[in-house]
């Protein structure tokens, strides 16, 4: 038996902590098992190595962020083995580099690429724990790179999809939550998940695991096991659908914030217009993602977008410049919006889920702005001030 | 012009030091030369890293220490590129791997086995100044290894011998003194100093350098450079002997504390037994260094040797084991004593420095307990109390 177990930031942040994982470690290796761990950077340490560079260059090379953040979790993978060789348990650590993780493209935002196990095995096989550092690998050019956000989840998962065993994200949430518990207290913790579920989930705003790493697990179907560290209540396991589909229509509703929608109006010659907007977008790496298109009387059409509140100024100055060329054309970016989606793998096989919360929208008079809908999910644009009310009303219309 | 320059912990202190150093390092990239720069870690980094390691185990893997603290030196790198950067410096970090320093030997204390200098070669010729992780490298297992006290300055006198260019190493004091200023405060400053009269003042406590760089650059013949990052003056060349002789008898005078001296005797069928003696310590890797023997009336010697005074539970436990089974032995340990050195090349073509000190010792009523000499120098140990008197009559004598 064989496991990748992955610990967060806060589950590590000081040597007290890292002895409670290994002595949990220790035991589970007693009984047999084939350990692979991944750790991230001890609790604060990636903002202090961030703030330094802040002091060191306004703008500093990604190459150099990476070659600085890489650090922390060296640290981290080098303490815990002492710890656990403390502990009387055989293990060794291994940077990135040192385990094979070989990625590709930008730095401080890489991809794995590919891991060469072999390094792994060998230990494995010598009875060692072996301690692997989250977030980073290395690129053709021997260079230091780190994997961006949820790096360390990607990492392990990576990890498991090679070693063909399954994976435990230990973090500081209990599992996975249809609701924010702290918008609807009465929110169940989910036992089971579907990656597609999971991963519309963690787009949509549920914070728990990145995208990418549900993508990675999907992919090779890595059976994934998200918990607490600190508690023994039973997590939440994502798998593959036919199992756990149940009789849910809606496995959880969520919510994402910071972002703003952009409206352009009224646009002709639309279909050149339209691909002239958007890849210039896509030039400049802005993220669009709701997408709708509504058409006007004069054969004109209103199109409007969302995106990260963060992207404002460059995505105002980016249309600005290119509607100055198309007469009459308004630009208007609204920030006091939301983008709430209802998620569930039910939808494929359940009608009325759609009329069910156009219903509970008019009747509460909410008013939403856009709407899009996928297979598993339907997402709104709201106005932020309907947030608490609207998840409410469909935790309790669907018994979430 | 190339050359490899070395920057010690307090020269990095701070992000304010790294600036200073950067905006030279700038100037003197901007007049045309090649550089290669080698750093410690920042200040305190290094006894934050040991600590949090005592925290996480009592005697920790030297494996794991090495994974852990090579990561001071990786955050000083990157940063002083960033820095670098900012300030219109095209420049690039490497870790010990990526510079390709292979070394061998026992973690937290490898030796420099080679170096590739073909990535190095290539930033060069970018025109990148090229920013070194000191006193780091890695083995053959491909593990991250450290190269133990004064790792940093072997480093940069390793790459300065593969890049056949000189060292400059920049510290905390200004230059190399014939005499410790604190004890003699008319102290010199050495414009020059043979690799050999360094090599004996480093042995013997002088600790500007560690003894180990300064034999490297002798072998490859690296002209070394020592002087003060925070102020202008001059510091001390260390090069070939022919040019710097001078007439000098003695270049300078250093003390070595913190050590202990033991006797044994009688000791009898005398090669056997001190071979016995001495394999015994080699074998435990206790370092000796001032070994002096004496006859005794009946046949029997008395041996007396010198090491660190940290050795002693080591040095007792093993030697009373041993001698239990000679008869009548005795074991006596004095730590209060201090190895005084007279260094200087002249005393090659000179005659008389041996006597003159033997006389200055009597008229002064100073006694001492072993001689042993070198081409180059005369060692004594004392008792700590003669340290003030004899230092100032020796630098008083020959005018240091």
């Amino acid at each position: 038996m064989r496991s990748v177990v992955k610990f967060g930031g806060s589950s590590v942040a000081d040597i007290e902590k890292m002895k409670t994982i290994a002595r949990y470690l220790r035991n589970r290796s007693i009984s047999g098992e084939e350990l692979v761990v991944v750790v991230s950077a001890m609790g604060k340490t990636t903002n202090a190595l961030l703030s330094m560079a802040r002091e060191a260059a306004q703008n500093p090379s990604k190459r150099e962020m990476d070659m600085m953040l890489s650090t922390g979790e060296q640290v981290s993978i080098a303490l815990l083995t002492m710890i656990l060789e403390a502990e009387g348990q055989e293990a060794v650590s291994l940077t990135g580099y040192q385990a094979g993780i070989l990625t590709e493209g930008l730095h401080t935002r890489n991809k794995i690429k590919d891991i060469d196990i072999g390094v792994i095995e060998k230990h494995l096989s010598q009875g060692k724990v072996v301690v692997v550092a989250g977030f980073q690998g290395y690129n053709r050019e021997g260079e230091i790179t780190t994997l961006g956000r949820g790096g360390s989840d990607t990492t392990a998962v990576a990890l498991a999809a090679k070693l063909s065993c399954p994976c435990e994200i230990y973090t500081d949430v209990d599992g996975i939550y249809g609701v924010d518990p702290r918008i609807y207290p009465k929110a169940r913790r989910l036992a089971s998940i579907t990656y597609e579920e999971m991963k519309e989930m963690a787009f949509l705003g549920a914070k728990v695991m990145e995208p990418r790493s549900v993508d990675i697990a999907h992919h090779y179907g890595v059976r994934l096991y998200v918990g607490s560290s600190s508690e023994g209540k039973p997590g939440t396991v994502i798998q593959e659908g036919e199992n756990s589909v149940e009789e849910r229509s809606i496995t959880g509703v969520s919510v994402l914030e910071n972002i703003m929608m952009v409206t352009i109006h009224p646009l002709k010659n639309v279909s050149e217009n339209t691909a002239k907007i958007f890849s210039k977008l896509a030039k400049e790496e802005i993220n669009v993602d709701m997408i709708s298109q509504s058409p006007l009387p004069d054969g004109s059409v209103s199109v409007s977008f969302t995106a990260s509140a963060e992207e404002e100024p460059v995505v105002r100055t980016l249309l600005t410049e290119l509607l100055s060329s198309m007469e009459g054309v308004e630009l208007s970016i609204r920030a006091d919006i939301l983008k709430l989606s209802v998620v569930g793998s039910g939808m494929r096989t359940q009608s009325g889920v759609a009329a069910r919360l156009f219903e509970l929208f008019s009747e509460n008079a909410i008013t939403f702005l856009q709407v899009t809908t996928s297979e598993i999910s339907i997402s709104y644009t709201l106005e932020k001030k309907y947030k608490d009310q609207a998840v409410q009303l469909i935790a309790d219309a669907f018994h979430l």
